[in-house]
């Protein structure tokens, strides 16, 4: 029986209540023999709640200072927790990220993992602890001042000390039972996978996919460490995400398609009437870059042979849409473009799959299933293992359905669609 | 202009609109050419709220883990601190207690302070920085775990770091104008005090007055820190506690008495019938301290000659009134006593004073004032500088109204009271 680190989320550890449930799954897990590590995020709105108050006493919060008070949250959940575990009659241990060893740059908000020295959670452990650690925070090498790791870090922080203790397996504790096959709240029929391999975890997250964020998994694969995402309220098995499937009992399937992911948070910025030579995306993009902007797909097609103009179209957060028109329009008089459409009315559909890597007719099945459904498609961007749409918003939700039921993911379909011979 | 330490309580940083009105507060000492230290409370009832929650999750919270709980308070109110410091104009950063370098014995819940090693808040000074420390924490000095102060350790932590950093002036502010002759919500014409000794202070804090506890003025008196008890809400001058009265153009006057106080949380045992002889005294009080309770006076007086019986009597806190009797009932078979009273409706009026070591008649017109009153005494205790009784409850307020009337600390009243001569 080897080390366990469990990672359990704001939504799990809500309430008092919450945290005796979750107390007790942690027991269960030490009791069946394991060394028990567990990173916890703040309660519930805890963090919400401090982010309100930083505003109230100022309007731009500045980056240590943010850092110091949002790392409050966990403090008071990890401090709670290691006191329902010792109410259970086991020893428990609550440390901060700082104390746990993850050592992070300085970049205050979104602070980088950059070394892992738990050298006090391993004593604690050998000593017959259970370490509980504090999601989302570290300490920065240099300066020695507290760091949150911005969106998704509690995972990230498991993760991470499931890579520097060597842990079996990191299990992500959630609200929902694990990756689907799409959105089960789009797609009645979404199947729970027992599998999905790293690259196509990436995939999923990069395109939509909310339950596992692209940087954790990034990390996870770089270690190879398994990744196990269950459900904290059912105690179920979930799917488990690694290089490899399993070994053992449960049968696994490896479908060519995993799944279909969908995002209706972005908006696309359309550069029209662009001199089609060298040097004009990269002036486009370099405008973006400068504002700090990060942007998702971009799509130029052939020019117009009679006028020597093309036009250039990339996504973004629709968060972002304002800054990258406002820094665009400052930029027109160098790139000398006729004008920007600005739309936030779309979605993007993403399948994916490695599988269709050597399986041709995937991206046919893909164009047909979204035509039987009348989805008319505005831009399309692929990558090795995934085909990604942009169409109107209102038409996501078909979208998802049909291209769901074409690749026989639905759960009432006796097995996903296979094809012959290489390549898509 | 030298260095100022400023502590501001629970009360004065209770939301957005109080911690905006002490960050104006502390930039103004800024601008006036004084660096400045800033000691924090958690934000008014942060604490209780988490121990509120910690008591829903384990009925006995463990010793380190509820330190790691509640100093989530202070993280919270220091790093709201500063950013409305920041956010006027001035550079600002927060130090938990173990960044701030305040080292402590491992008793957690009541950890005592045995060093302070405020290298950071040196630099971060040096750099024109306003330091914000957490109150009330420190860091372990064998384990590194963060321990808390327990009651009154915001205060102790503002005069500690004072001392080490060399402070001018330690400024404690709070909710009142300063250090009272009595306690103005019983006595209408008590006045505010410019200074007061810190042996009287001493005095007053273990007699009733809560302004400021005894273990913050005697760390003062140790390491000779003026404090300058002050209201955030008002700015106006308060009370210094010091060696000497500071020199200066206010006009300081050397009362010889420097106040009343009261107090009506203790209750009163008497051990019935003791025999007078060595040891028997020792047994009762070993089995008190024993449960680990702690006693303020203890009485007793000449036995009756016919029985060789005696009685003792003493106060201790109402709270710890029930194991008292418990622990002495079981100590019976060993000491032979009749009986036990407990009596838990008392209260005790202190008169303090270093002018009575040289000011004979203060003990006789402290008991005509209580007599005219209609008062009965029922126990008297004095130290050099203190005369103590205990009297009913319910003759409390009109008993220590009266004192104050008889030695002239009424705010109407043109002088205080002088005698001549030597000794009480």
């Amino acid at each position: 029986m080897g080390l366990v680190v469990q990672k359990y989320g704001g939504s799990s550890v809500a309430d008092a209540e919450g945290i005796k449930r979750v107390a007790r799954r942690i027991v269960d897990t030490k009791k069946a023999g394991h060394q028990v590590v567990v990173v916890v995020s703040a309660m519930g709105d805890t963090t919400d709640e401090l982010i309100d108050l930083a505003e109230q006493v100022s309007p731009i919060p500045a980056g240590r200072e943010f850092d110091m008070l949002l790392t409050a949250g966990e403090r008071i959940s990890m401090a709670l927790l290691a006191m329902a575990i010792k109410n259970l009659g086991h020893e428990a241990q609550s440390f901060t990220g700082s104390q746990a060893g993850v050592i992070t740059d300085s970049v205050h908000n979104k602070a980088r993992i950059i070394d892992v020295t738990p050298g006090r959670i391993r004593t604690a452990l050998d000593e017959g602890n259970i370490a509980i650690v504090a999601g989302f925070q570290g300490v920065s090498q240099d300066k020695k001042d507290i760091t949150t790791l911005g969106r998704g870090g509690s995972d990230t922080t498991a993760v991470a000390l499931a890579a520097a203790l060597d842990a079996e397996v990191c299990e992500i504790y959630t609200d929902v039972d694990g990756v689907f096959t799409a959105d089960p709240r789009v797609v009645k029929k979404a199947r729970k996978m027992d599998w999905i391999a790293f690259e196509d975890m990436l995939e999923l997250a990069s395109s939509g996919s909310k339950v596992l964020l692209h940087r954790c998994v990034e990390y996870a694969r770089r270690y190879n460490i398994p990744i196990h995402v269950r459900s904290s309220f059912s105690g179920l098995p979930g799917t488990w995400v690694s290089n490899e499937p399993p070994q053992g009992d449960r049968p696994m399937e490896q479908a060519i398609i995993s799944g279909v992911s969908h995002d209706t948070s972005e908006a696309k910025i359309t550069v029209v009437g662009v001199p089609d030579k060298p040097g004009e995306a990269a002036t486009i993009f370099r405008a973006i870059a400068d504002a700090e902007i990060n942007i998702d797909m971009v799509v130029q097609n052939v020019s117009a042979a009679a006028t020597g103009l093309t036009d250039i179209s990339f996504t973004l957060p629709k968060t972002e849409g304002h800054k990258a028109m406002e820094a665009l329009t400052r930029a027109q008089s160098v790139i000398a473009f006729d004008s920007l459409r600005y739309d936030d009315q779309i979605g993007k559909i993403s399948l994916v799959g490695a599988g269709m890597k050597t399986n041709p007719g995937v991206t046919a099945t893909f164009f047909e299933a979204l035509s039987n459904a009348g989805v008319n498609i505005e831009l399309i961007s692929t990558s090795e293992i995934r085909i990604s749409v942009v169409t109107r918003v209102d038409d996501v939700k078909p979208a998802v359905q049909a291209v769901h039921s074409a690749f026989g993911l639905d759960s009432d379909s006796d097995e996903a669609v296979v094809y012959g011979g290489t390549g898509r």
